[in-house]
């Protein structure tokens, strides 16, 4: 939120330590997941752990998505709207698709 | 690849090098989009990387499910075969609520 | 469409037709999948089929969204677009989760 | 399971009476909001409708993918089992595109 003169405010300002360490700890469990391909672990066991990481990836990209509605849309000008509208869609459409 | 004579061989074995590099290049994916978030991009171009993490996440685990069918219930014994292909549904299932 | 006095205006209005005859061609498309049950069909051959249901429906869905954000949202008074914001959010996250 | 004995009996055929019934139940759900849509009802109100007609469906495509897994794989003979792993793999494959 405190975005200084120079820095655009974007929707995920306010969250974005919280943001940053949700990625962070995706980034582990990737990690993690191959660790487990490493030691021959069961297929099964790994595609469970795979759920986990996809159910935490959306749970970010439902949080950018929120943001953009709440902050980016109500901020933008009448004339602008519109093109957020379809940025919006857009993305949640290749989220739809892409899960 | 290299399973010992100890370790059991599973359905992703033989792409084990394979799917190592894929995951690793999901990690600098989850990564990269961490260092957009530090640097104040624009959260529309933040959820396209992450469409695309979850496409790469999802590609892993399409390709760990048609091991197991292909080989670990290949493998089976006729009494065991029921089981994995309950672990299968269960995994599935889950990709496809997780999705 | 031709909307009322009394009759709100929705996002969908303008496309209330379309809208119809998708859903129309969804249901036919629905029972054409209970006939190949019907006559013993080959199961991959149905899941076919409805993997077009769901992309069918998926369509359906993401053009209600759409008419919400453009229209619902940018109708709504400046107190309750918070409200709106947060019905649209639930509704996304639904749409992915039962994805 | 009653199939007679020119009709090849497939995944679902034990339980084609209650898949009928759900594909039958989905039919209503989906005309259900197409009557909702006529009546101009709230697009948020609809799009709940949608995703329990979404989540409907896939219920009915993972019974499919299930008896594709436990009765046409295990009925294969082992020269046809790759090609109905093929199939199996490209149906999952289109589940989760389109979900």
């Amino acid at each position: 939120m405190a975005a200084t003169s120079t820095t655009p405010t974007h929707g995920y300002s306010a969250d974005k330590d919280a943001l940053l360490k949700r990625l962070n700890r995706i980034e582990g469990q990737v990690r993690g997941i191959a660790r487990m391909v490493d030691e021959n672990r069961y297929c099964v066991d790994i595609l469970t752990q795979i759920g986990a990481v996809q159910a935490a990836v959306e749970k970010v990209a439902l949080g950018l998505v929120d943001g953009h509605v709440r902050h980016c849309m109500a901020a933008a000008k009448p004339g602008e709207r519109d093109d957020k509208a379809t940025e919006l869609m857009a993305a949640v459409g290749r989220l739809l698709k892409t899960a």
